[in-house]
């Protein structure tokens, strides 16, 4: 699974119900890293993390279950920003993750050493050791993802999207060789330009997801001209594009090979398939456990097992 | 005010009510300082600020009011350890100390700016900007000073008590100058080993102190044999001392004018002249912010404020 945040992870939550957890890969986007208070902190890694863990919110769809923020509200009153809502158990998850990289640690060690205390049972990796950064160029000049979608409340119109540093980002260890022996490669329904994106543009994850021809899922972000969650559709227009899974499709071209298509945009279908894609129509929108773990089944059974 | 933690925060609660809080400096002692989780913790500058601002917690004497626990409990889920037992509101200090400090402020920016923004109106400083460290040197070797006293519960026999980095280091701006136009220098009832003892450990602050005759006053941090906290009282007894205010003030001998002794130790009065002091005899025991207050009276009055 090539995850981004939220999406990813209700996706995940799904997944472990239709398959054993100990098979999984979660190779997970660490473009959206950002710094508060001294602290290096992973939203996506997090997210995954604490959904395989049975630790996340189930409500709000970030942080963990049972969350507190007193630490949060006395750095307000030090007058520090605090529009990034780190909780308080959470904020153990950044101090350990914040110390171990100061003392040298890869993020992959850190997130491996995370996922085993958390009790996660998948093999989470970060895409990369390296850092790479998403900028959102709007009018306002460039903003940090999480600056762009928490802080101005993704109300900024987005002008380009830059990855940086990605080029020359090597994969995390394990990453390549885990796309390679996957059974499928999935994209669950997350932003192609801020989730999958980023791990897509590193080059040699780029090529190994291209080298697996005929084993790749992705599942439409995009349900009746809506994201189904977050800025997607107001990104994707900024940029040129129509809030349509085709434009998704579009920019999956050649790295997918089913596409799930939500069955309110089955008359998007033909256009899909002009992309060299199969279509597959489901009910994509995640609204329970149950919904997610149906649509698991489909992209797992979108592709035939028995391939070579 | 030359201030350590606890016992120098109860006299502090008194003081402010005897006097304009906007007079008082406070010059606390930075040795005790430790590492956890990887923020740099202050513990003494913290007790200082947080009884000062009104957010100190009345019962326990140390950290802060209605304080909850959450991200320590998740960084022991984490395995990290926890006896040191930070707060999550105790946490935002942490937070703010480090990142500031980490970008290039000194200690003293941080405390000023840490002061302002709890609202103290006393002048509070560290005793130096410069790293000075308490090490406990016992049987199972040398313990930092957190170590030593929470960690271990202070059940070592103390060997000797080092104070690294005290002789090359220098006080922090405005501390020397502080003392120099004081009206009273006050020793409260703390541990002179651990807790004034950095702080005169600094050869400048200590020459700056000789300089004052006639003005200093200090509490006995002993009453009736026993320490009114901590472990002072066998850390004396480690050291071949007796657990006596006689004991006290001869660590203090050359240093102090005018020793304020507890009326149940009014035998050892005599002993105590001999090193050249006064001795007021007073009720040290500080139950409440009103015999706190009380003392803080006896303490400013028995210094003639009309001395040239």
């Amino acid at each position: 699974v090539l995850a981004g945040g939220v999406g990813a992870a209700r996706f995940l939550r799904g997944l472990i119900r239709r398959t054993d957890e100990r098979r999984l890969s979660v190779v997970v986007n660490t473009a959206d890293d950002d710094v508060f208070f001294g602290l290096h902190v992973s939203p996506d890694v997090d997210t995954v993390l604490y959904t395989l863990g049975g630790l996340a919110d189930p409500v709000r769809g970030w942080g963990r279950r049972d969350e507190t923020f007193a630490a949060l509200g006395a750095l307000g009153t030090l007058g520090e920003p605090t529009w990034f809502r780190v909780g308080d158990r959470d904020l153990a998850t950044h101090l350990f993750r914040t110390e171990r990289l100061r003392r040298g640690w890869t993020p992959s060690r850190v997130t491996a050493a995370l996922a085993a205390r958390y009790g996660v049972r998948a093999w989470v990796r970060p895409m990369t050791d390296a850092t790479v950064r998403t900028w959102i160029h709007t009018r306002r000049g460039r903003l940090s993802f999480q600056d762009y979608l928490v802080g101005r409340g993704a109300r900024d119109a987005v002008r380009r999207v830059e990855i940086a540093g990605a080029r020359r980002a090597t994969p995390a260890p394990g990453v390549v060789s885990a796309i390679a022996r996957a059974d499928v490669v999935i994209f669950p329904p997350s932003n192609p330009l801020v989730s999958t994106g980023p791990i897509l543009a590193i080059p040699a994850i780029r090529a190994a997801v291209r080298a697996r021809r005929g084993r790749r899922v992705a599942v439409a972000p995009i349900v009746a001209g809506r994201a189904v969650r977050g800025p997607l559709h107001r990104m994707l227009r900024g940029l040129g594009h129509a809030a349509s899974p085709v434009d998704v499709a579009r920019l999956y071209a050649g790295l997918v090979d089913v596409f799930v298509l939500d069955v309110r945009d089955r008359a998007a279908a033909p256009r899909v398939r002009a992309f060299g894609m199969d279509v597959v129509l489901a009910d994509t929108l995640m609204h329970d456990a149950t919904a997610a773990a149906r649509l698991a089944s489909t992209v797992l059974g979108s592709v035939d097992p028995q391939r070579p």
